[in-house]
């Protein structure tokens, strides 16, 4: 069949990664997460580094823009996180033309806007739920709330801010699911019955 | 294995009654959509007409509440909305305990929120695809899509009245689905996969 892509939205701590990892792996294709700042940073001759400092973190003010790595980047004329964001946009379409893939998060549906075969899925969970899972990436005990609620903030902005549409909501997307009701394994279960259904 | 409960919240013209019918069936469980009002009706000793008339209506001012039917329904202090309101609540609650159902809108997730196995789904789609269905269903063509956002608005009201929850927010629920991506079939079948891994 032709190429398909699934795009991946999640909040911190519902375990949209491991999901998308395994969804990869029911369906064998290529996965991406980190792996895009990677890509992109080769497409765009900026430093790698500056992709994780950067990496889904809103649009900031002009002058945090200018003033964090612009210069050390040769940026001319465009703010640092929007060079950044465009390095992405690419980095996803290029990924995309080589054939299906899943990526996750990085406002993967906006540059697929224009694709064929393209699953939008977004992945939330119950605060206990992420805050288990957030415990288990090392987030200190009496910090997990606040590394989940900014997180997500984080994500929201960057999201909102760049595709026009709204992180987390059902009209930015096919399907949602809330992955602590049947855990890792099943969620990516019932996802490539999803894509199964789909194609 | 234990009684289990699906409730179906959706948008209008997203085909979420047949959508909710299919999947009663691929299971072998009783549906209820209108079902509830003749059981509620029943139950209450408050004329059918009555529940037809505020089925899923939001909760209206005092003065409209009191005048309308509230006297033919001997009612003694309530609002006839909340009256009926509670006594579908009823209803919902009795079903559920004779067994394994499948329940369309009418704030159900909220009447059994201390019930153990309930599953919440909500089923919504792009405008045009509700159109469509909704042209099926007898709406004049040019009152299309003011019939889709008012009796959406009903729906809302009334159930972020009565729940407390948030009408179509992913808060509210284990799962969202755009049932214009699949269509009614395989989404039903979809649903079936999820009680499936669910239980």
């Amino acid at each position: 069949m032709d190429s398909y892509y699934i795009t991946i939205g999640r909040q911190y701590g519902s375990g949209g990664k491991e999901i998308g990892e395994r969804l990869a792996s029911f369906l064998g294709i290529p996965f991406y997460d980190k792996e895009l700042l990677k890509v992109a940073s080769a497409g765009s001759g900026l430093d790698e580094e500056i992709f994780n400092q950067h990496d889904e973190k809103p649009a900031s003010s002009f002058f945090y823009a200018f003033s964090s790595g612009a210069s050390s980047a040769g940026v001319t004329g465009l703010p640092i996180n929007h060079k950044v964001f465009l390095a992405q946009f690419d980095a996803i379409r290029d990924i995309a033309q080589k054939g299906s893939c899943v990526i996750i998060g990085r406002c993967a549906d906006y540059a697929l806007e224009d694709f064929e075969n393209v699953i939008n899925i977004f992945i939330y969970a119950d605060m206990e739920f992420k805050k288990q899972r957030a415990l288990s990436y090392g987030v200190p005990e009496n910090k997990l709330e606040d590394a989940i609620i900014k997180t997500d903030k984080k994500r929201a902005g960057y999201y909102n801010f760049y595709s026009g549409k709204k992180w987390g909501e059902k009209g930015s997307y096919d399907l949602l699911i809330n992955s602590g009701k049947l855990g890792i394994e099943k969620t990516a279960a019932l996802l490539a019955e999803y894509v199964n259904l789909r194609f």
